[in-house]
């Protein structure tokens, strides 16, 4: 016998903390997709599952449902393992645009939805679009054949993906419920899953220029997707990194393509260069083509050296119309009108180069948006020279600051400059790889 | 330095348990009150309140706030003592009609304003609108004329007072955060200071017949109002009151009319003429009329006996255009075409007699309404001829169903007799006066 369901008995369910019912999550996620809940009601539930929590189970409920509330892909023609690999967002973070390449090199392929950056982040799309003339607008078809034939290809997200996880986030960033441990676990995994993923490598930043500030509510993230893949039978495994610095060392759209380019030739910056290789073995391993992340890094390592890895980067950047010249002579890439160099103050460690101010520096400087409509500067931003750690004398080169306006430049070098710490002392460069959460 | 305040930081605030500035929540009001705040973000605040809680300078703020949202009325020329009784709610509680004429007859002016019923509980607006011609909307000018005159006057709230009271309640009612004691203590407490109370006399039910479950709930919620009564300067005395069954025997609007009419003239059941002596004889102690509660009680009580208060109640009814024939002559009342008898199935005491089912029942049989706009049927409803305790034998007339249309009266008169519990041996009746809290 089945009671007729409402959504005011369902918001008052998980006020006082209970578990809900398989029927209670499909009724609410329906609801959402057929605009037959208010958003007044949503909002209550919202912060009644922020302040209240979710089991794993409904965790799962709720991701799967929101994935289904629109299209799934079917990317099983491409072959027997779809992976996905996502960050949480970080700043200076272009390991998308070096593993999708790298992983086809290998032999996987790999068919990669991707977004557009918001707030202190940046989006792997912005970036990509700074290389004339490369469409990220591929429709399904087009996106699966360029997959079969080259191996890799990189799209914008579509709204027919779980259209329902963009109504609740777009409400969760008005009432003070973004930070949901389940909430952010769902919308992130139901994205996955409705992308056509089966094997999804996770990236969750962690420090000041993360969403996660501690390791432990990272770890709590990643423990609630891995959790949410087990129930969902998909292959999910998360990589807990450090996001107290910069990934890398260019920070801005046309830069860091210039440096994914040069990672791409094994020639890029330790850092970035160790988080795609081992992000990158860990798909190699989820995806059977090798038995030990050791060996899955070599392959790669190899990959990088022997210039294939570089090689299918500009096979995709053809196939989705970029102009490869570019790719190949890096210097073509329009650059700011202003470089203004910041010089150590003195002589020490780096103590701190703080990631979130680097990233809101980024957005002032137009390297980033405020609001979706925002236009883009694809070449102004950050590029460092020194990173935590780094020994410095009076006068050595800190980092450069790529600008189109002069004001804008010369604040951003003023605030910037107050920001950057030293130490009389040694100091520890921060853990990259800080944990690995698989089931 | 005044910051900028954004209803998502306020939200946040509450969520994580802060207490709000006095700020945060007049922005939050004002907003209420112009619409500048979204439905949306309101109930997201609801739920955090509800779950987190208030301080008591936080509600005593919000019911000042919401006070002053809209009108207040200004009553200082009745006398320095304005008192005000508030009921929550329950089942055959018609002691404002008994109240207003006493304390009016023992030299109290008073000026009530009353609203209409809903759900399972009855309002003295409906009630008194059963005698014919009783008109309850006075305007506020010959409502204070009427009672600096006539001593006392009851018209119906109008919603000119506390605006935003009305908007929060109806939010409240559709995302599962009515149960919420400082929005609840809010809500009573704002209104009756904006219809000008100085002197205010609750009488929080408790029990299966009241929002109030537990006497804990009710002692928790009166006190948040004595508090928020001691911060905001207006003398406040919450009273506890059983509502385990109805209040008196009668319950239905114009039967509970009669029932007024016959406690008035001494001549009503024991405990709800004891609950009127005792919440008149603590207005009494407020308003310097008498020094001790026992006194009032002596005072009130002849009041009853020798026919002043009925008197009183008269005047008020032929002031407010009623028909005094009707109290002279209760019989002229409209009765209801059916009359279906209960009478005992067993020799026993009486142990059950469910407060919340009469209320239900009497509201099916048409006394009471689901939503605001549901007509009312003044000669229905459930008189009770055994309370909880009483000894009967089989065949002894338990209730009597007042119905107009056949099929409900029979199975109004088919629940109830389910719903009437028997014990084989002795009960106490349940305890009417539970505590007073003061402060």
């Amino acid at each position: 016998m089945s009671k007729r369901l409402r959504m005011v008995d369902i918001i008052a369910h998980k006020k006082d903390g209970k578990e809900h019912l398989e029927e209670e999550i499909k009724f609410l996620v329906d609801g959402v997709k057929n605009k037959t809940i208010p958003d007044y009601q949503l909002s209550a539930w919202l912060m009644a599952v922020n302040i209240q929590g979710m089991s794993k189970k409904e965790s799962a409920i709720l991701t799967h449902e929101i994935a289904k509330s629109g299209e799934i892909l079917d990317l099983s023609a491409i072959g027997d393992y779809i992976i996905d690999k996502h960050s949480t967002g970080g700043v200076g973070d272009k390991t998308t645009i070096i593993l999708i390449p790298l992983l086809a090199a290998a032999g996987v392929p790999v068919a990669k939805l991707s977004g557009r950056g918001l707030g202190h982040t940046g989006g792997t799309i912005d970036k990509l679009e700074s290389i004339p003339g490369f469409n990220t607008a591929l429709n399904i078809d087009d996106f699966i054949t360029t997959v079969k034939t080259h191996k890799c290809a990189i799209a914008s997200q579509t709204s027919n993906l779980a259209p329902v996880d963009g109504i609740l986030y777009a409400l969760r960033d008005v009432t003070a419920t973004v930070a949901s441990i389940p909430l952010i676990a769902s919308s992130v995994i139901s994205k996955k899953i409705a992308s056509g993923a089966n094997v999804i490598v996770l990236d969750v930043k962690c420090g000041n220029g993360a969403f996660m500030k501690s390791v432990d509510d990272a770890r709590v993230l990643s423990q609630t997707m891995v959790d949410i893949g087990q129930y969902l039978n998909r292959s999910i495994v998360s990589v807990i990194t450090g996001m107290e610095q910069p990934l890398g060392n260019a920070v801005g759209n046309n830069l860091e393509v210039i440096e994914s380019i040069e990672t791409l030739k094994n020639k890029g910056p330790k850092d970035l260069t160790e988080l795609c290789l081992y992000l990158g073995a860990i798909s190699l391993v989820k995806a059977n083509k090798v038995t030990t992340i050791r060996e899955g890094k070599d392959v790669l390592a190899e990959l990088l050296n022997n210039g294939k890895a570089f090689e299918q980067f500009k096979v995709m950047v053809k196939n989705q119309g970029g102009d490869v010249s570019y790719i190949d002579n890096p210097d073509k890439f329009p650059a700011s009108k202003y470089k203004l160099k910041l010089n150590a103050s003195k002589n020490g460690f780096i103590q701190e180069i703080n990631a979130m101010e680097v990233g809101k520096l980024c957005k002032i400087l137009g390297a980033g948006r405020e609001t979706k409509e925002d236009p883009i500067d694809h070449a102004v931003g950050i590029v460092l020279n020194k990173k935590i750690g780094d020994e410095v004398e009076v006068n050595d080169l800190i980092a450069t600051i790529h600008a189109n306006a002069k004001e804008e430049g010369e604040a951003t070098l003023e605030l910037f400059s107050q920001s950057v710490i030293y130490s009389e002392f040694k100091i520890t460069a921060p853990e990259l790889i800080i944990d690995t959460i698989d089931h």
